[in-house]
């Protein structure tokens, strides 16, 4: 049920008696996460939102992150930086080993962008600032839909890990649970572009470019699902792109 | 099977046909990390020594660490720091919220010096990692005898930790495994100490101590934790105390 996205999500108020609940929530600065933020706040929640960074090439998405935060009121905004080096063998990482204009999907359907153990890295270090806070909710702007071969977006993934996580820490231990909730899980980009718009959320602040240009590339698989998802809702991408 | 320490563990080259196997180490410079990476290599794994800092009050452990690192030939050692802050609410981290001299077990049977999440979190950076090295496994030191109240020592938590792994991770969708050893984890600390000197590993070069002098205190939980396992084999410890 967890993972289910909706346009009605039940009130969290159902899982907790406590007044003010609190989140925290991974944020990219990209559409999806961006969404989910917004999602979290419209849920009740307030929400601590986490910025990881892991070697991308451009500092574009932080500032982005650091944008919607401020324009989304969350309680607190952290960056935090895993050192270069630490995930080479992604074409994320600017390390030369794989060109990003590469197609989507390498050998075994799993794409060349992927980075190893992301998700699970991500959600840990997210878990870990949620207990600290107390907090009763770490959410993920995880997609099933547009990046399919990322085997940490899979709902079997999000499943276990809430088992772990729920085994791993004092909460968990004492009966309750940090839930794990991903509600961009069955969402295809128009959807998610469409909540975000329903919720208010300045899509103009938001970026998706794997690029660090001025302009987004319009070449890349994260530019293409974006674009393709504008062009299904009929409607233009306020971010200026070098050429679409 | 896997969580069971042994005198004689069945040889890797059981379950992979490589010739050299990789293992990605948790070191932190401690009798338990320090005996763990002795024993992936008498397994016959080429090790890559993991050191996470986590705002710990000293580098001690960290000199250590590195010292054992070279002592034990490792084909690489990395040290990663969190950031500061990331963690508070441990006693373990100098935010002086809990002081370090306070008994073992608080409420609910969890030591103060619960980290939040804190296996978590190291067993996910050290799976990423060794998902770049295209490594087979992951060792850690976790024991559930000395410290049975942290709750990610635990064997069900390292099993499940295996699944959600296993999920997250490229060879684990391709039907592998980075396995998930931790084969300290049914020995008392006596047994550890005994089984780190039948391998020959210098424990001077370890640290224990909580505490960040040029002597270890004697005093903390750690510091009695090793104290007693040095005293059950009728053994003096190499390391020099405050006061013993």
């Amino acid at each position: 049920m967890w993972m289910k996205a909706r346009v009605r999500v039940p009130g969290p108020q159902e899982w907790y008696g406590s007044d003010i609940l609190k989140a925290v929530v991974l944020l990219s600065g990209g559409i999806d996460s961006s969404t989910t933020m917004a999602i979290a706040g419209s849920m009740g929640y307030e929400c601590y939102a986490l910025t990881i960074r892991y070697g991308q090439i451009h500092d574009r998405e932080v500032m982005s992150a650091r944008n919607i935060a401020v324009s989304l009121k969350v309680k607190e905004h952290r960056v935090i930086e895993l050192p270069e080096g630490m995930f080479t063998g992604s074409a994320l990482l600017g390390d030369g080993e794989i060109p990003l204009d590469r197609d989507v999907g390498s050998t075994e359907g799993i794409p060349d962008t992927y980075v190893p153990a992301r998700n699970l890295i991500f959600l840990s270090i997210a878990s870990g600032w949620a207990e600290v806070l107390d907090a009763d909710a770490v959410f993920i702007g995880a997609t099933a839909m547009d990046y399919s071969g990322y085997p940490d977006c899979r709902p079997e993934f999000l499943r276990s890990f809430q088992s772990t996580l729920d085994l791993a820490t004092r909460k968990g231990v004492q009966g309750g649970s940090i839930k794990v909730l991903a509600p961009l899980l069955d969402l295809k980009k128009s959807m998610i572009i469409q909540k975000g718009i329903d919720l208010g959320l300045d899509l103009s602040l938001t970026w998706s470019c794997y690029q660090g240009g001025e302009k987004a590339c319009g070449r890349c698989d994260s530019c293409l699902f974006r674009l393709r998802g504008f062009k299904e809702l009929g409607l233009k991408d306020p971010v200026k792109y070098e050429k679409v």
